[in-house]
């Protein structure tokens, strides 16, 4: 595999970027419905008229909790803080010309640590499994942005 | 209008693409603004030292809620959640050779969704106007993703 | 300094946009680990298996909260709220063709409000200065957001 150091399809390097980026970001975007097939089954909505339309008893509180669907949400967070953050410094990092093979190991690192962060978040796996994992990716991430700091300070 | 595959202003898909993303972008930014204007009137501050400065009185709990300002906040968590992927991978889907005419509609679709969106939640129209709504939003980020993870695949 | 549009590390402007926009990447991403780091010695966890791993009395509320943790939690948010749309936008924003002092200047001013912010609400120092810190920050956002519609817009 080969990097000509540009942001397009034909740099081989770019392309496998793309491709998991992609990955990692549908698996963030899933978990909106992910939540949502959540909520209705446990009647815990975001807003009032939601209670409304499912003919659901709205909470005396302004706000309810469910604890699987706060799970949900907090995987969902967590996610928007690792898995953005990724696609952005990767962009970048694509463009310091690294070594290739390091750079798709790092991206494939990411993204089977996200995936398999989601799958022990939502099922209450014990720790330290999932901090573990998430420190993978979290590496990473750290990884690409300290490359890049250094490509940009000349 | 036609597209040269760059990232540049001289690819009018580019450019097209640049333009509703500006536009989404400063819809999401604004919600801080719009967070802020409410909870002033509201007298619902994130910080103990916002309280001292307005002049109110702190609330017993840690955390205070207020009905519009925490429906205005989960507006903002929405938009992060949709608005900040959608240009993320906008700009893959750019690179991917999409047809012209299809993917300005795809970025006009989403804006008018996100801008739609926004106008609901405020005013907490009931569903299930917000869902179909978000739908047509989300249905873009998701048909994006998908051509990149085809195109990142060979 | 000279820019020739291109999103290339042989692009000064691009070279510095990343060197900033690496820096305050690298901000949010640390905020992660400083959340963590208060939640052990506070006890207050996101996850009933973290206090089982920890050892802790889970508290009776699905959620537990502490003004501090909560606190930085709410500082890594706002990151997310900023940081974010900078990184974005100014990625367009570079291949606007602005002039390349202003340009700098905008990076240097985000990245110097970013860690200021960060400084002034960790340690609680009284408004206004957060308040004015973030304008600062956000105020860089909407001019090169507007700089980017106008450019997208022929």
């Amino acid at each position: 595999m080969a990097s000509n150091g540009s942001l397009s399809f034909e740099n081989e390097l770019f392309s496998k970027f793309a491709f998991y980026a992609a990955i990692v970001l549908l698996k963030t975007l899933v978990m909106s419905v992910w939540t949502a097939r959540h909520r209705i089954p446990r009647r815990v909505f975001p807003a009032p008229e939601d209670y409304t339309f499912f003919n659901a008893k709205s909470p005396t509180a302004t706000i309810a909790f469910d604890a699987q669907v706060e799970r949900i949400r907090r995987c969902h967070l967590n996610d928007i803080e690792n898995v953005i953050p990724f696609i952005l410094i990767g962009l970048f990092y694509v463009l310091t010309g690294p070594d290739v093979n390091t750079a798709v190991l790092l991206f494939r690192v990411f993204a089977g640590a996200r995936i398999l962060h989601t799958l022990v978040y939502l099922n209450g796996i014990g720790q330290p499994f999932r901090a573990i994992i998430w420190s993978a990716g979290y590496g990473v991430c750290i990884f690409m942005t300290i490359v890049v700091i250094k490509a940009g300070s000349y």
